[in-house]
């Protein structure tokens, strides 16, 4: 397998970009990617496009295709690929491979997802086109049900207090107000958060990211064929992609997800470092507790002392190990396709120094995305040169 | 690149499976195939699943990681791919790549759709996502349409009639009748299709497929990996995919599709054989004058002369090139994510020569999956053991 880096970044922000069709928000993020490559199009050997649910919500599926169209790329494969909420994170573990492999020297990866023009409830069926709805249909589970219940498991067995978990909020919101791409930055106290309206007991508003529409792409390069492109490029030191159960009742512990245990363990295995050595993390906290529980998962924090460790400022940046320094799903939004896809971005501009919440001397960073009742998941793990 | 072989193969019958969920008929395929390989699926290192339309039609998602669920297959890298009716093609040439490429020695395919049990104008709205419903939405076109303008011009340039179109349809139909599998086998006389009724002029009833439900399953395994799987492997000589313009205005010519012909060129290419060489084809006729200009892209017929061959017979079992023994489209019936993995298992059950359709001394067989219009393409060769 051949060492491939990342070239090139581009994303719309994450927000309300309604009335523009969903395509022109690919070509828009990918358009900035292969900018910021210099990469000449042409060059382009493979196209992995990470969507959710444009099906339901817009009637338009081939994306990968009308994207490459649009972008006048040469006749090469172009391919969606779907996993609930992990959709980006697999299209870009697709594109490292089709070149790691050697099928190609140099691939694109568009993560794109449009929400906000949907009613709420049609937004919401669409989103549980993620569960095993045969299984877990009856319970009438929502995800807000899911991480509502994984919340009372973690109290209950912790001790995880309201206040534990407003400090994820608290946080990300405020990384958000320095990320331009940001949706839903904002400064906000214990009180407002703990007033904040009931959405699935104990999960309240501020606890659960928005519906969100937005594109990220990026510009994938064999190590070896460097030549032709700029700027600094970021070496892949993992993409792995697992699985785990999509039924809810298919966990043997809700505060714990299989395949984001196994896909992290694979991560450090595949490029020999250990979860000390991680300097950034954008993780999936669809909500605040998914941030808990997600920290525990990828070993970054002890089992159980998730809350703890955010409520003690060591997950903000400049503590011990920086979480979603870009707001993550909560602050910047989850147009859902994309959000895999935009961790890599958020984490890309980290390794080059560039970040508008900057870690200081981040060398290595990490993403995680996971996707549906924990059906899917992907962990990478990126290095800047020495 | 290592070489691969099609070890086993399952499908559900093509038809109305209208209340079985759909994940329930890909997990009946997938271990149909598991059971026809003999091998344990522990050894299994990732599952591809093509579908197009579950989302509109079922309200389900992530269907790769509940059918690896239900499968109780190993922590898996799980992925759904989607490129309209193309979609079951592409599934197979991502578990061929993954083993070709040796991140695994093992993996399944499932192809999956259920339609029949949707109204119908929501099955055509769903359908009609493969469209760039953006650039060619305003021209109210549907896929009739699209093929219908098709045969005109063919009929405006090549002289083609009716009757020979009609060759095609009851080609077969009767093909069908053959095939336990198929959803529509028929004897048709030429006065019952110009009699039925009309679709869009000039097709008519007989010239379309059918919605359908159905899944097909297909274990691959590298060919140097076959020990304790059984039966006979059947190689894969190439695994091509493509891409065209999802607009209907960015083809130069509506009589022929960029994507079929460059797919087959670097299909050729791979395998280094020429089209003489190919005993027999399943290919892609979603309505019957596709199958004339598939025929003639592929390289297996003469250019204008894909109806002339149709009339005279040169397409059916004991002809020059049989196409289609199935049945096809138009009679085994067009799930659509299931249909290209349906195809090759047909032509794997060819060249293991325990065909109910047989072609005599098949050694080498061609699969034909087409996307959208025309913006996806796989075509794939297989041989068996000398």
């Amino acid at each position: 397998m051949r060492d491939v880096s990342i070239v090139g970044i581009g994303s719309t922000p994450f927000g309300r970009h309604a009335g523009t069709p969903i395509e022109q928000l690919g070509v828009q993020a990918a358009v900035e990617a292969l900018m910021d490559a210099g990469i000449d199009r042409s060059r382009i050997g493979a196209l992995y496009l990470g969507n959710f649910i444009s099906g339901p919500l817009n009637g338009k599926e081939v994306l990968a295709g009308i994207v490459a169209d649009q972008l006048g790329l040469p006749n090469i494969p172009c391919t969606k690929v779907e996993g609930a909420c992990a959709s980006g994170g697999i299209a870009f573990r697709h594109a490292w491979l089709a070149i790691a492999s050697g099928q190609c020297d140099a691939a694109l990866v568009v993560g794109v997802e449009t929400m906000t023009h949907a009613p709420t409830a049609q937004t919401t069926a669409a989103l549980n086109c993620a569960m095993d709805n045969e299984n877990d249909g009856p319970s009438g589970l929502t995800f807000p049900g899911l991480f509502g219940l994984a919340w009372r498991i973690h109290a209950d067995r912790y001790g995880t207090t309201r206040e534990q978990v407003s400090a994820v909020v608290r946080k990300n919101k405020a990384n958000g107000l320095l990320n331009p791409l940001a949706q839903m930055g904002a400064t906000l106290t214990d009180e407002q958060i703990a007033a904040s309206a009931s959405i699935c007991d104990p999960l309240q508003l501020y606890d659960c990211c928005p519906a969100s529409d937005g594109a990220a792409a990026l510009v994938l390069v064999a190590s070896d064929r460097l030549s032709g492109t700029q700027g600094m490029p970021i070496n892949i030191l993992a993409a792995v992609q697992t699985r785990g159960s999509p039924r809810i009742g298919g966990h043997p512990d809700l505060c714990s997800f299989e395949a984001t245990v196994s896909a992290a363990r694979r991560a450090y295995e595949m490029a020999g470092i250990t979860p000390r050595d991680v300097d950034v993390v954008e993780l999936h906290d669809c909500f605040s507790v998914a941030e808990i529980i997600d920290s525990e998962d990828l070993g970054l924090v002890p089992r159980g002392e998730g809350a703890i460790w955010a409520a003690e400022g060591r997950t903000a940046v400049g503590g011990q190990i920086p979480i979603n320094p870009s707001g993550g799903l909560l602050a910047k939004g989850h147009p859902v396709g994309a959000t895999g896809v935009g961790q890599l971005y958020e984490v890309v501009r980290q390794l080059r120094g560039t970040h508008p919440n900057q870690v200081r001397d981040a060398e290595i960073g990490m993403t995680h995305n996971l996707g549906g009742a924990g059906v899917a998941c992907t962990v990478s793990l990126l290095r800047r040169p020495a």
